[in-house]
């Protein structure tokens, strides 16, 4: 449940408040240098230190420190083919700050829903569906890329909207006016993968695009997925909607530049969404601060990096068949 | 590559020309009874004999005989426990029709990956690429669908867009004028599931949105998924789209109505595109009257299946956990 | 649960007195050519037409008649690269010889542990827990090692040992004399592999022996597995045990020939055992001439099925791993 | 590769000398206590300060501080339903004891078969091969126990044959003679498990016997698995062989004691092994005093917690379907 991918796989564990996150990556080649740099501005960019828009970031998230510490299955920075275990320490420690909710729930947040099911919930900041966990996935992630860049493999994600503003010049102001009134927006990523081979993925049920979705749909806040014509493409006829195939037919690479889509939804913990649920005596004591006006921005790492364990699975189980086949 | 679900499984097998396609069900628990006539109405249903739309389908899908046969499993009509095998005879065996694409390859279809990726191929008919093999999936879905009916759960799909058109009453007519224009056009479903427990799903990487996508998206010709305020939630302001779970939060069901939506292209086989073809050279026949207008009309009942398959899969992961915890 | 292997996997599904069983293989290359010959040579083997003792097989056994049927996969001999499937119609349904046991059940065969698990059961001939399920296997495995020795691997099972007898020629007649008496004896294989190429297998969980130990496991009526020194080498010191090494160290292959041995228990369902059972009072009806006194005799195509279904899956994976190092 | 189960998963990482040995449990129910005295004395069983035996274990062994760290996934002491992630940090970095290995194998050992797999290896001390590795498997494994203790169901597993002596007060001076003559000793191990419910188990490849032969086989230096009659009774007739089913049959728990055995090679790391090699200049430098005479003194626990491993998966899963089959 916690395991990500099959023939190249990333464990992920820790709540926003135990001792550490982290992560084990399972069928990393062996000899692989890596790169600590591309990690470390990865990891900036999901903490809001380095984005295309910094007004949809919180001041929490640009002072997390993320040390990553790594634990086995590396030699003198080079891979050995055995485990990569990593943990990030989680330093800021102030459960003080969400003692409200021990016993309430934030609206549309996914605490009434971990209650119903396990009985018991680290109500720490969300314990292990805070979006704090998507670190794990940015280590895992940049690993998964550097094996990609091996073979040429580049991926490329970028804000493309924020509300209905689709200039990127002028995210930062859309983003400003809604946290000005003590709300929150949406955005919408685009994702382009170029150097992937012809015939990646597999007919039926492991097409490419039904990985990606998955792997995209598993992030927090994201809504939907679409990839070449997608949901716009519904009012154009097959004579041009053809033209359009996103890198993919049936399921599989056909050698242009992959291209997909994703949604996500404005943050529901806003000062704005907070007085509505006082009058609604929902909960009683302010939220202050800790939370991004724009998830979206802050979710372009995570989406390449869960793009980058999507496709580093699937060149490894590419590989084999392809090796197989031409050995008969 | 075959197999879909991990706790409840269903292996698909079976080109469009081959000597039948077919599946096994491997978890369908013992003593339930096989609804022989649920499974009819939605064969039925996907080979366009009792549609919300007959304009979008083609002759040649309404006389597409299904006959199943249970191979194992099944007992006097009560499953045993064991894998529930099946099979459906092709019977509609006219390669003939597809003979040029032996050496060409039809655009936008997965003619060329597919070669590009084994180096053979069965060109009659799309081979496993062919949305025949959706035929096994309504079958295995169908018994999925028992199973949750038996716990209360009911799934419904309907098509709620056809080109730019939403008025369901006007689907026919919207189909017939592409269809008339030697063309094709696309469409949008949406799914609706009630009776769902709460707490199905699980927080991080098995959330239940990220499998319904999975499961989705791996539909011929699907091109986008989304639930709750999806795509069009982008230009609200989290103090509205707040209010648009969809069914989910966090991963895992919030015991409101899941809601979700796809898109389907246009079909790219159409005498409009062939044209274009022949100008360019790419094909030298005339494709008759073998594809669909509007492939979204016959989707809906795979749509459901896929679903189905998803949430009985979910339903025995959850099940196990709820009993592991209240035993202790 | 009735799948084996991950990259390479067999699905298998059938009765003994079901409509058919049969299997599906995913993950068979494109372009191999099937050997219907070598198939027919083992199924002809485990039905006890073709053995090294012919005396341990019972009548029946040697009158099944195993006609395999391609469903899929398969064009002109060939494999598509897509499911292999196949099912060989269950023609010998005299389910009367079993009606006895509709009510009571055969002692230390599975039937009172199935109705226990599953509530309800296929009582006719043993259901799913008859041994007439590895027919499915052998075909399977038949497949697998024509996919080795397309790579020089070769897999060759022998019975060594029945009873306390030990000399190959004398194996007929040790079962006749226990067949004679109305018992039943157990016997040993052992199984050597030669043209593995060095490094298979992986060093935690993913031992190869680990591996081999559950497919034999898997197969009924096996009680034990060893290897290179085995249970025997308990009484040598290092200094000896050293050079047993069984081709494997650490998990993984070392080049020299891969040597193991399984043990098989006499059947249960002998005259004698009916007689004991009889002056219990467990059942009222003489069990006539449908068991082998020998079962490990028809069980060697079975245990060179199963290696075969191993190796093929760790051959995949292996040349995946191979192949991205070489690439950085 | 390094995770073990499907529903209830440990994930494996650490080299003998990287930073930590640990792993992750997924699938660890919500609500269990943590019992740290039980995880306590198992990992000093494995270290040997609590043993059947003394006379087997090396100085060093006795030594090891195994300090378990909480990374996540426990509030309180009590688990959270989220991944249990656990390290053991590696103190006793002595490498220069096992420079002379960098340039050179060990006889046996699976120095060599790793540097052919992966080019590149950990040479310090065994690496990933190292028997350090077990650590993490009786922490895991020690989980497991406890969810397993809760249901009734108790593990014990008891050294029962060193060499040919089968008499428990005399191994140690069995083990001391082979020790004092510079050699080692194999051994057996015999587990029993009681408390189990009738039901457990699978028919076909998931029979319970297979995922213990696959878990026990996957311990280092593990050469065999037997249960119920196993391989000494191939001597017997079914008439006897019969009355001892091991607590299995079909691949199900049948209700009675589940019994079976595992032998363990001697360890080839010995004086008497090194003054061959280095007549047969394989290497040039003594190995001093840090592997033990006889393994299978400390593999005890080790099987202990395997057991636990494939028990507490198939607790779980088995849940489930009575669950599923209750509900229809």
């Amino acid at each position: 449940m916690n395991t990500f991918g099959d023939s190249f796989t990333f464990t992920s564990f820790g709540e926003s408040h135990s001792a550490a996150i982290g992560g084990v990556l399972d069928g990393v080649p062996a000899g692989l240098h890596i790169d600590l740099d591309l990690i470390r501005a990865n990891l900036d960019r999901r903490a809001g230190r380095n984005q295309q828009s910094a007004a949809g970031v919180s001041a929490r998230a640009k002072n997390e420190a993320d040390e990553v510490e790594w634990l086995s299955g590396v030699l003198d920075g080079v891979t050995l083919g055995t485990p990569v275990a990593f943990l990030i320490r989680n330093k800021d420690a102030r459960p003080e700050d969400y003692e409200a909710f021990k016993h309430s729930f934030r609206q549309a947040h996914a605490d009434s829903t971990y209650e119903a099911k396990y009985g018991i919930r680290d109500w720490r900041g969300g314990g292990r569906a805070s979006a704090r966990e998507t670190t794990a996935r940015v280590v895992a992630g940049s690993v998964a890329q550097q094996m990609l860049a091996e073979q040429g493999i580049t991926i490329r994600a970028t804000l493309v909207q924020v509300g209905a503003e689709t200039r990127p010049g002028h995210f930062d102001e859309t983003i400003a006016r809604y946290r000005a009134d003590g709300d929150s927006i949406g955005g919408i990523i685009r994702c382009e993968v170029t150097g992937l081979p012809t015939g990646l993925g597999e007919p039926i049920f492991d097409k490419l695009q039904a990985h990606l979705a998955y792997a995209i749909l598993s992030i927090n806040a994201c809504k939907g997925f679409d990839y070449g014509s997608g949901f716009d493409g519904v009012t154009q006829p097959g004579s041009i909607a053809n033209r359009q195939s996103g890198g993919l037919l049936g399921g599989i690479t056909d050698g242009t530049t992959l291209s997909f889509r994703c949604v996500f939804k404005p943050t529901p913990s806003t000062p704005k969404a907070f007085a509505q649920m006082q009058n609604e005596k929902i909960v009683n004591r302010p939220i202050v601060n800790r939370s991004d006006s724009c998830v979206a921005v802050r979710a372009v790492p995570v989406v390449e990096a869960m793009t980058a364990l999507v496709l580093a699975n699937f060149i490894a189980i590419t590989k084999k068949i392809q090796k197989n086949h031409s050995s008969m």
